[in-house]
């Protein structure tokens, strides 16, 4: 295992920051000549080929980024200054990438690439990490090659369940016969009565996740889960796993009829190669399922420590990603992936880029005087075309857009209609939007007009399986680290979501007091007093 | 029914534009001095009281905002010096308020509250619109109540279904015993191949939604869901029922079993509160809870046409969001619904908002010169605290967040963990969010350290039910409105979804000409000759 003993070595602190690297000079230099998309000329088969990335089962398009040669060397330059490759491969041997120098903060691992090392050239080289990893992922096999439960609650929020969510979301055509699943994650009451409507709980087993065994809404949707059970005279125990790192209050056997590990290397949110993802995988499509999903993520992992940014996919992403927020100054990112299947993928996305990279400090504790993290957001095409894509092609605001698609589809159960397939339709429709952000269209009735020079990615992949789902997921991980890495801000901590949980606490501790000696839940007489309790809340900050 | 006819008047057209409007000279000098809520004595239970306004069922806090009594005054100048109440009731009399002055244009009204105006005291004053929309009222009753199908497969996209979707997600409470649905919208394959699994067709009634009665998504998958249910020998026009504007190819009673009529005065975005949401809601829920939904959006209404914003909810939030787009130059909002019943709202309001104003060039043509309709994303909280909260509160760029709560749960199954119900814990979350973002905190150590004086908006209602969500809805349909007569652009029409739809025809057309004669669709042959076809395309228009 990882020793977190100093002194360890840091070698990526005494390179020159972001904003004094050399190549940060030239780059801003070089943004005034960005290629101009709509110039005719410009967007060429020749230019889209010439501009693509292959590996890991995904191909990368990048022909339509306002880049050229000389940008996409100084971007490998950036790379190289700020020893983004050396930084992933301390992450990979399981230095403390998760810290700020000099003042108090987590100094742990972020080794979630161990989670998918399981197969023959290794990456992490750790055999007690290995080791833990294969234990947990054959105490998995074991517990669900016996499995006769036919639904599914996963009890997680966050970290514990939009990755989760969204991997089962896409993996439908590979579901065991019979199979259910359903996620409790809000601590909003109506959500969990929604979900117990229709379930027999005689066939159901819960999973309760989280890496701390102590998150509120988790504690209280598990309370009234096996309330639930209790009431209709089951034992909860044989029903209920467990999911959280050793030693944590939910690491007990008395209570779960089993209990996965995680650890304290793997951070919530790059958390869904790890058991979290493992026993929703495992329950609704089987243990083999995992092990492809797995070996995708880990395809990807090795093309993340090759120094060239033609052949690093998530480094590529991730200077593209730079290139967008910092020169080109663009505040958001839409991710838009021509796939129902993908349809909380970009949550999950959200979730991972803005917890990870929304910070305003760096390694130092010094505040940066650049922008960090942008904006993630985005709904599935062709949907989003008629929903939010006029603003992308006419708004006074410009939004680089990722696409993600796939040249087969999933149940090839396909349709023809008017002369062309559904696939074809989706994947058509994928391709015009990116030319025509890209290229424009000059029409005398300005209403009509189409600027152009709008910047988008695709990403490309030949079906959605288990195994390329492994390879997007692990790309996107990875680019977010890099990000954080060209930046040299810590992406593995969440500061940021203290202060609200203290609020929080402070507001519920005052409603606590009011509640004592009287038990009737439904009277919800919270609302009717929210300004006395902002009241006391205020007072108690001496605001 | 309106007429169309030139000469009619446009009043606003003589308004000061938005850039040259006296107010928007004193609301640029005054946004300097604008209050900074992260300052002691800021915050307090008397603003947060004394701003707050109150209507249709809803509350609107607004002391979270970086407002004071100078910027209000002067926002209500705003909307005096351009008319906008005036021009709502330009909307609502049915005036053509789609429309570019000097070009092209659609040129048609947007009645959208006519839809709901069944009520005692009208808005529209139309008698001919009137009865047109009481006609398809009664249509949809007398079909429903003689409905024993028990499940809907609603096919449409876009408008067409991100409204009504969202709508009955909130609605499940209330749905009749035994009754479900299935969305399909996208042209990806994979949606229907999921949605046809476990279906039983025979008890299956299919809702196809379309204005134009001719959109390639819905066409393709009615197609393919008609194919469905005559493999199994079941003829599929007693299963059928269309959504259409009269005289649409879909506007044919010899291939559905009946036809619901929505109009062109009625923009798709806007739609939910016609039949396009009366079919689905009659159906899950019954008729009257779409009249009960119907009343809600009506109050609302009424609201929309006062002249005091403080009275004057949806142009309160317009005026609030126009603040911190173009003074406070801040180019995203989030929404954030403490509701997971709201969980598809958001999505809606996200085309609502963009599509609407993510335009460039005002009612003249001209390119206007400030930033028009913002980025609108957000996922529910409790779970978003656990996602892109971080980087609200510590991320470089700061986001305005919109709130939405309830002081009761819908089910009223709520239950009490450690002193609290969930209730409790999901509203005291919600104020400690918007508390936090505020008032920030100070912390020697800068990666703990919240800088605070960061706005938000918090919507709240008693509970969510059918009346509650049809006025909440109308308060967006209304802000967003507000905010393109603020600005001078034809909220409207949606110009900027063409040259992607025409590229795409062109790709589609390639594709044809290679398929032709070949009828494997499981082949998939698209991908593997994407950059052929791109090769086609740009050769197409000479690039």
């Amino acid at each position: 295992m990882p020793s977190y003993q100093e002194p360890w070595k840091k070698p990526f602190l005494s390179t020159p920051r972001f904003s004094d690297a050399k190549s940060t000079r030239t780059l801003e230099s070089l943004c005034k000549q960005a290629p101009d998309l709509s110039k005719p000329g410009v967007i060429t088969p020749e230019r889209i080929v010439s501009m693509t990335s292959r590996g890991a089962g995904l191909s990368l398009l990048y022909g339509f980024q306002r880049v050229d040669q000389p940008i996409l060397t100084a971007l490998q330059a950036l790379a190289d200054e700020r020893e983004v490759v050396g930084q992933m491969q301390a992450l990979f041997s399981g230095k403390p990438v998760n810290f700020i120098e000099g003042f108090d903060s987590e100094q742990r691992a972020a080794i979630h690439p161990a989670t998918r090392d399981i197969f023959e050239q290794e990456v992490v080289h750790d055999p007690a990490v290995r080791q833990l990893v294969e234990a947990e992922i054959q105490k998995l096999r074991s517990f669900f090659s016996e499995n006769t439960f036919d639904t599914l609650l996963f009890i997680g929020i966050g970290g514990s369940e939009l990755g989760p969510h969204a991997i089962l979301e896409a993996l439908k055509p590979y579901y065991l016969p019979s199979k259910k699943v359903h996620y409790l994650a809000n601590v909003d009451p109506d959500e969990m009565s929604v979900a117990l409507r229709g379930i027999d709980l005689t066939r159901t087993l819960v999973a309760v996740v989280s890496k701390s065994g102590t998150t509120l809404e988790t504690a209280t949707n598990e309370a009234r889960a096996r309330h639930a059970f209790e009431q209709i005279g089951l034992p909860s125990k044989a029903h209920f796993i467990a999911v959280t790192c050793p030693q944590t209050p939910m690491d007990d056997l008395t209570r779960y009829a089993a209990v996965f590990h995680l650890f304290d290397f793997i951070g919530g949110r790059f958390s869904t190669t790890s058991v979290v993802g493992g026993v929703l995988i495992s329950f609704l499509c089987g243990s083999n399922t995992f092990i492809e999903f797995l070996s995708g993520a880990n395809e990807m992992d090795r093309l993340a420590l090759r120094m060239d940014i033609r052949e690093n996919l998530p480094l590529l992403l991730a200077l593209l990603a730079v290139w967008n927020r910092n020169f080109l100054k663009l505040p958001t990112t839409a991710i838009v992936p021509y796939s129902s299947a993908l349809h909380r993928f970009t949550a999950h996305l959200q979730q991972c880029e803005m917890e990870s990279n929304g910070k305003c400090v760096d390694r130092f504790g010094h505040l940066v005087p650049f922008s960090t993290g942008p904006i993630i957001w985005g709904e599935p095409g062709t949907n989003a075309q008629h929903s939010f894509f006029q603003l992308l092609h006419q708004g006074s605001d410009i939004v680089p857009v990722e696409f993600i698609g796939f040249k087969e589809s999933q149940f090839k159960e396909d349709f023809l209609f008017k002369g062309t397939s559904s696939q074809d339709k989706l994947i058509a429709n994928l391709f015009a939007q990116a030319l025509a952000l890209a290229i424009g269209h000059i029409n005398e009735n300005p209403n009509k007009n189409f600027a152009g020079n709008r910047p988008s990615t695709i990403i490309l992949g030949k079906r959605l399986d288990a195994k390329t789902l492994g390879s997007l997921l692990a790309l996107y991980e990875h680019k977010v680290a890099f990000q954080g890495f060209l930046w040299g801000i810590n992406s593995f901590d969440q500061e940021g979501v203290q202060l609200g949980k203290l609020l929080a606490e402070q507001i519920l501790k005052v409603i606590r007091a009011r509640r004592s000696g009287q038990e009737d839940t439904t009277a919800n007489p919270v609302g009717g007093r929210l300004l006395d309790i902002l009241d006391d809340v205020t007072a108690l900050r001496g605001l």
